[in-house]
């Protein structure tokens, strides 16, 4: 066993501007990297613990829980590992085995993962349209909800995911939350990619449930998520252990004991103050669309963004790497001469990217590395 | 919203000697901290994975669950969020709801709740002996079994904990492996409070599924945990999603995306080191309990102590405690006044406390301050 690889363990893109929207919205403010030096060590959170890690009031893990739910505007919330151990753990407590339950078909993997590891079946609710907006059919869960209602299936659980990992695609809520109402069926909006970085109204929506994750768009360190629920759900959700009382089941007792939840909470101030200023996010992200097109990239999903997560189709990456001897890695590489990280290597077709969270001067930068990259390449060949 | 208690979030005790067994064993070495600097935002673990958070090449994560699996002695590892998520997923993975699981009366209220949240029938082994040692009857495993075939129910899971957390009586897990294997039961050992500690070898007690707690016992930051596992049980446990295959079901594709992870990995060289001192520990703890019988205190449990986990019987704090006007609380607050925290404030009946990890001098700081509390607190009543 050569243990000298564990030695000196070393992040080599820490420095530079990442592009990876799943990378832009858990970095850590300097408020969460002090509470780190404080809380580093096992079960330090736990000092003045008497049972149930989220009443714990010193650090004030008990107000943070009440403060998270008014955030989300939800009666309760609960910590977990992240958004899809909350889906999971929604869908372990309230839907029986074999039950089905509807989703969009841009639905994260964590969604249909967790829907297996409970047992369910799984019905998509497809596009209105295909390429280039891959826009959600939303009335769509309508129709679904009727089928299965029909062929007598009993329905579980209706799925949202709020803005998609694939396109950043925002989806209106409050219609599918408005379908499931009356339907009766329980809602579920996956908020991964925008609690902590816009405002999102839990009650507003009409949702039941809320997961979102920590270490995604909350600035904390992995891994931390939060469940928010209404109180309808309280005796499921929150149900006690038999032998245990003050144990809640679905959580194992205590769920993220340590270091995360910490980052959560010290972050906590920064993250809604940062969501007030959603819209300049919006304006960066649209400058970024803007200029890009410019280019030659074209913007994949809904039309203007109203999500930082942009997919490009990007021809003119396909055609330069065609003729450059580094092939599809040229862009990769140019970008991080440039300090720019965050884009797959070797990928041409299509990118995903995001400037969430950087200055505008840093999106210039990166604006302008990309014309350059391009315009010399064309120069070059 | 009052925001500012988020701010310069503070571990009142960081700096002090913790005698809470449970802290003991998650404390970082310089290595872990240094780790956390480079990995603390988001999801920088996931800088270059291709799909499958534990086949991650850099930092070196994919080497690092075969390194494991060769310190622990099994065929496969996975990183979990503790012992309990760990525990639920052999529970959820290998048996059928209402499955019968046999463990040991000590067992930790997680493997009840686990048990609980997959809807399993719990049976206890229960004591050789109960006041002073607590002893688990091993042999009585066999009964217990033998009982249920008889009654013709299905039994899924035997589990034992191989040092529990009220007594830290180490258990001779070879001997339920045999009599597991004997009935064609499938046998999980809890090492909680073992794995980091003391030498395991998973093979040689005939373990098909080990659980360890990485803030508990491998100089972690909460929450992480390993799960080992032989290959007979690959297939169930390390399932793979019929629409994504390359994540495995269970671990809803990848557990542990941050950075207490990181630190287990730091932490790992200085982990394999620490667990060949162990005799040392146990002198420290033999230490401790010998020089504290003299005082008047009664070691519960095992005798002599084969774990770091002391439980004490105290009539002599209960007796002072009685006279002293700041009741049951006095010895907390004293021992406070000398750096020493990690006692439960106001118990005086019984105390736990470990000094695992704690340099001689301070082992014999801490006898000696408790020695003049006592001393102290007698001349003065
Ligand atoms: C839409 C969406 N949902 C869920 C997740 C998973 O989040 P977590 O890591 O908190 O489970 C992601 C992560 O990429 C996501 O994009
Ligand atoms: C014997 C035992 N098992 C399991 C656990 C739980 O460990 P984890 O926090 O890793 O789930 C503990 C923690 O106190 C323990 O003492």
């Amino acid at each position: 066993m050569n243990l000298d690889i564990y030695k000196n363990l070393h992040r080599a893109n820490r420095e530079l501007i990442n592009l990876n929207p799943i990378q832009r919205g858990g970095i850590l403010p300097t408020e969460a990297k002090k509470a780190i030096y404080e809380f580093w060590d096992g079960y330090s959170v736990c000092d003045f613990c008497s049972g149930k890690l989220d009443e714990i009031q010193n650090p004030p893990i008990c107000k943070f829980k009440e403060d998270l739910a008014e955030f989300i505007n939800m009666d309760f919330v609960r910590f977990t590992h992240g958004a899809r151990e909350g889906k999971f753990i929604v869908m372990h407590s309230i839907c029986e085995e074999n039950d089905y339950i509807v989703l969009d078909k841009n639905a994260h993997y964590t969604s249909y993962v967790a829907a297996e590891r409970a047992k369910l079946n799984v019905v998509e609710v497809g596009y209105e349209e295909e390429y280039p907006t891959y826009k959600i059919n939303l009335e769509g869960y309508k129709e679904v909800l009727d089928n299965l209602e029909d062929e007598n299936k009993n329905v579980g659980l209706v799925l949202l995911t709020h803005v998609d990992g694939n396109f950043g695609n925002l989806n209106d809520a409050k219609k599918v939350g408005k379908i499931a109402k009356k339907k009766g069926v329980p809602f579920l909006l996956n908020c991964a990619y925008t609690v902590g970085r816009m405002p999102v109204d839990g009650k507003e929506v009409k949702a039941d449930f809320i997961v979102a994750s920590g270490h995604k768009s909350m600035a904390a360190s992995g891994p931390i998520g939060i469940l928010g629920f209404s109180e309808e759900f309280e005796d499921k959700i929150a149900k006690r252990s038999e032998k245990f009382p003050i144990k809640e089941i679905e959580f194992l007792g205590c769920t993220s004991r340590g270091l995360p939840l910490i980052t959560l909470m010290a972050s906590f101030p920064y993250v809604v103050e940062r969501v007030k200023r959603w819209d300049e996010e919006l304006k960066k992200t649209r400058y970024l669309v803007e200029e890009l097109e410019k280019l030659g990239f074209k913007q994949l999903g809904i039309k203007p963004k109203e999500h930082d997560l942009v997919k490009f189709e990007t021809p003119i990456l396909d055609e330069i790497s065609k003729k450059d001897k580094r092939k599809g890695y040229f862009f990769y590489e140019e970008l991080k001469k440039r300090g720019i990280v965050g884009i797959k290597p070797g990928v041409t077709k299509e990118v995903k990217m995001s400037v969430y969270g950087l200055e505008w001067e840093q999106v210039k930068y990166v604006v302008e590395s990309i014309k350059e990259i391009i315009l010399q390449s064309h120069h070059t060949l």
